[in-house]
């Protein structure tokens, strides 16, 4: 699992890789972005422009102790992290209901399933029985690459982890399934492109 | 306003309505529970039935300051209650993205528009344009009757306030316009099916 700072954003080391590009490559660049920085600025794109709503849902937390001072705002003094029970994204585009996770993975051959919980899979696939479109959003990022994993493609590797197969999806499942998302200028990371290829 | 606990939950006097009430009566009444309790019962029950999936989302929190404790949990330490920019529910219903607010009046006559904060009214609008269904459940706390407002009620009331018209909307208005939810026994407040009737 990646460092996970308090405000939900994974720690991402000093733009090392950024050094590394040519000018030529720089202007695509995610500048050492997050996957959640990436989303968080399609949605802004999406909501400006009404193609789509879609929002990250806040961080589960639990509050066990409050201080209110006088004349200033209540101070949250003893809190715990909580595992969220649903997905992190959901929201509506064209009438559809959109539910989603984002997952980010070093690796560059395969996506290992520990990164999904059981409880996600469990979420989606009853909303997707309500007819909403779930997937996972996918970002390998020593590569740069971005699919979107329809929730049918997860359940199918999922169910084969729990019947002794492999615990991962490879990359090439990815490119052969999955819906690649090639970064673009502005948003960088319009994974509604994807996602409309989903659609029934 | 109510008074709110860090939990987002509004304070409620300790059973002071409750014991007032005949035995008849008791078997009907929600026991000093809170709108938000009602409706975690009702989603609970959608869900178990697999007849919609609809779940509050949590408080939005801004962290300042977390401590990691070896071999424990971390610890919030500082940290602010922020403004929600949405609604605090929203799911699927049989294909229809669903997106509302809950809000409670101790008044007998009229539901106060400054419970509704303007960013909700708006964030529900361009959900709305996405087809959407959006709505307010409405508490009358002091004669337990429970209004499901469509949004395009809520919108003319907003409007004409805005143009210096009332600043609230009166109990008449409710029983003419908007849709009542009258309690009964599992889920006690069954807010679907009035939604039922708004769905196009």
């Amino acid at each position: 699992m990646a460092i996970r700072y308090p405000n939900g954003k994974k720690y991402t080391p000093p733009n090392s890789e950024v050094k590394k590009r040519s000018i030529k490559d720089y202007s695509y660049s995610n500048r050492g972005k997050t996957l959640e920085d990436e989303i968080d600025e399609a949605n802004d794109f999406y909501l400006q422009r009404q193609i789509a709503v879609i929002h990250k849902k806040p961080v589960p937390i639990q509050i066990v102790k409050v201080e209110y001072p006088s004349r200033s705002a209540a101070v949250i003094r003893e809190a715990y992290f909580r595992t969220p029970s649903t997905t992190d994204y959901n929201g509506i585009y064209e009438g559809y209901h959109i539910d989603f996770d984002a997952k980010e993975t070093e690796s560059k051959t395969s996506f290992p399933l520990k990164n999904v919980h059981p409880h996600q899979v469990e979420h989606m696939t009853v909303v997707a029985k309500q007819r909403g479109i779930c997937f996972l959003l996918i970002r390998f990022s020593s590569m740069e690459r971005y699919f979107v994993v329809p929730l049918e493609m997860l359940q199918n590797a999922w169910t084969r982890m729990l019947t002794g197969g492999r615990k991962s999806i490879s990359l090439v499942e990815f490119e052969e399934q999955a819906i690649e998302v090639k970064p673009t200028y502005s948003p960088r990371i319009d994974y509604l492109q994807a996602v409309r290829k989903m659609l029934p």
